[in-house]
């Protein structure tokens, strides 16, 4: 009798961004008339610059062409690829990786998701709160989670809460963990960790033989000095961190599935007998395994992010939502909200009025400005009480949305 | 402490196709002016056809120009996708199907291997003996293989010996299991199942709660009548079966990253309670947690291998590849060798002369024909005393490789 992993059934039935969709729809249904505007998921709406474009051309080209044509490409990615990304991302930096340290893949959200596969599902796990869903979701479905308590919590995970009251930074667990999931710049509070900040968890990991995921995924939003772009610019970070990175906001290729994972070859975990083993090594296992590599013709393409033209060309498209970011955070301050975030990722964190909740100030958004955002207790428990405005839409409906809230 | 997945320590250190890169690596080294000619792994040599070189650059543009830019699309892929492969692939053989039961992805790779997220550990698995190593592979990684034992079989693994002696038509367990897999047109043999063979083990599947998993990677070298093309030709197999299928030899797509699965509603499996769980819920909600879709060029490119133009195109691919199976079957033939598959699959499963391992056999056509195939026991237990010859090579080569074995 084939049976289902249960884990499955634990998970809640809605998910957040269908249950939006929903209360979207019917709103639309009552006021076909109203404009609405979506500040909600975090997806882009600049399309490709012209150095991807050009480069993709080029490759599909190729992949006509017999002499130039390409099959199975490495599971790891191309070294052109790896290459660029490592004299770009971190050689100036001053960190030092080999290409075989870099995993090219469809994206950030497919391997923090699937990271835990070479994971025991016995390691105490941690996350920040609020929180991007996937980090739980995984290891509820790995079985990592234990069972969903009437509070919203997870009886098995460990819940470092980020609230205005400690400036949305994280303690340090006060029970022992074994994998920490962070994610600076945050999604959703759009807020960062200094330097000296994330070097405790650095500090933590090393001393409890703990290990961090870090997803980069915002690095590029980063405006002030102190705020570490890589994790690996903190003293001993490679002997304990996996770092996520993804071109999909970046870059705008929300679309076209490109991002890239870091596994440094001194990275360990301890198997069943107490024997540290690398991590580098069995990722690679496991996307030689279950994962056939990125195109070809998306890997040229993320790779003409680099180029002169392509450097800055991006750099515009960062900048016009760091513009957004900046609108919003004024627009929503002038009428006396508390507003977090969006100096260093492009998601603005609102405290809701008078105390209201996340969905009743969401619905407020939607029927009376027909604003739509996300509601924060989506992202956990402690995002009750506040809702992310997300900075990476048209300028124009920013504007609007904010004239409307005065 | 961080712990791994003890389980990734179970697998053999060297992959099959590592081990012969390293093996033909070695020999070109000590013999430079050889020229090696490539029959192993099953990588396509043609470049993608017309069709689809045109769709992709049409669909980068789009991605480049604000009007037509697409972001995040729907995990389960676009459908428009989704209804051209219906109407081509399955309502024209009486197959109903809805677009919520398609699900596109980057590979049937990534599905074979991901697919056991949805199910539990304790599942009895059984695999056809020579096999795709990815089946047997991601069940160890999951903790459902047992041991590997000193005669290359997992201790709970479940095998159907595929040889000469049965006509490479597996027969049903022996023992109740619980998932089956099963590929055909096969890889490694290229060897088919009738209708009457396939109905065999959807019965089994019916009568025992088993589900079946459908690889179908290899349906469009199908030349036979009364074989199957999809296992939902057979009646009651939506009730038990998942079905892959793959863009990467049909078209071209081992670089470019393209398939799909199917699950229709009816297919389920239970729960810790005994009760029935749809596996199309349970694979959406994976999907849409740890996948973010395919990207939107590539599944334009997809979408021209069914338009008038493109199914003529790669029909014309498939031809190319098959004539060079005929080629290969007829040139092993002609010297004497045992030779099955390469009518109705790419491949050609050559019994080795005298009894040689598959090894040695492998070794000498690499040192004294210079001919680099891939020895059978790499697929299996029972694959010992065979090698596969690919046809998805070039024409001039192939023909070279059987003027060499004259």
């Amino acid at each position: 009798m084939a049976r289902i992993n249960d884990n499955f059934q634990k998970l809640p039935g809605s998910y957040l961004f269908s249950e939006i969709a929903h209360r979207v729809e019917v709103y639309r249904q009552s006021q076909p008339q109203a404009k609405v505007i979506r500040m909600g998921i975090g997806d882009v709406t600049l399309p490709l610059c012209d150095a991807v474009v050009k480069a993709m051309e080029k490759a599909t080209a190729e992949m006509g062409c017999r002499d130039t044509f390409r099959g199975y490409g490495p599971e790891q990615g191309y070294q052109f690829l790896a290459r660029t990304i490592l004299d770009n991302d971190f050689t100036p930096r001053g960190i030092h990786l080999d290409t075989d340290e870099i995993f090219v893949s469809d994206g950030a959200k497919s391997d923090t998701g699937n990271i835990g596969d070479i994971l025991g599902i016995d390691n105490v796990v941690a996350v920040t709160d609020p929180v991007y869903p996937v980090y739980v979701d995984t290891n509820v479905m790995a079985g990592r989670a234990g069972n969903l308590m009437p509070n919203g919590q997870w009886s098995n995970v460990v819940y470092m809460p980020c609230l205005q009251e400690n400036g949305f930074v994280p303690e340090l667990p006060k029970v022992r963990v074994d994998v920490i999931y962070l994610c600076f710049p945050n999604n959703p509070t759009g807020t960062t960790l200094t330097k000296d900040q994330l070097k405790t968890f650095v500090d933590y990991a090393r001393n409890n033989d703990a290990l961090i995921m870090f997803d980069a995924a915002y690095e590029a939003f980063i405006t002030e000095n102190d705020v570490p772009h890589s994790i690996y610019e903190i003293e001993g970070a490679k002997e304990v961190a996996i770092e996520f990175r993804s071109f999909s906001k970046t870059a705008g290729f929300t679309g076209t599935r490109c991002g890239y994972t870091v596994i440094p070859k001194e990275v360990m975990a301890f198997d069943e007998k107490g024997n540290s083993i690398a991590l580098n090594h069995l990722w690679n296992r496991r996307q030689c395994t279950k994962f056939n590599g990125t195109p070809y013709v998306v890997q040229r393409g993320a790779e003409a992010i680099y180029s002169e033209e392509g450097k800055i060309q991006v750099r515009s498209q960062v900048d016009y939502y760091m513009t957004n970011a900046s609108i919003i955070r004024n627009g929503l301050q002038s009428v006396g909200y508390d507003v977090f975030g969006g100096v260093n990722g492009p998601y603005v964190w609102v405290k809701t009025p008078e105390g209201m909740s996340s969905w009743s100030f969401f619905d407020h958004l939607l029927k009376d400005k027909n604003i739509v955002v996300t509601p924060g207790v989506g992202f956990g428990p402690s995002g009750e009480g506040y809702v992310r405005f997300s900075a990476l839409g048209d300028r124009d409906n920013t504007i609007e949305a904010m004239c409307r809230l005065q």
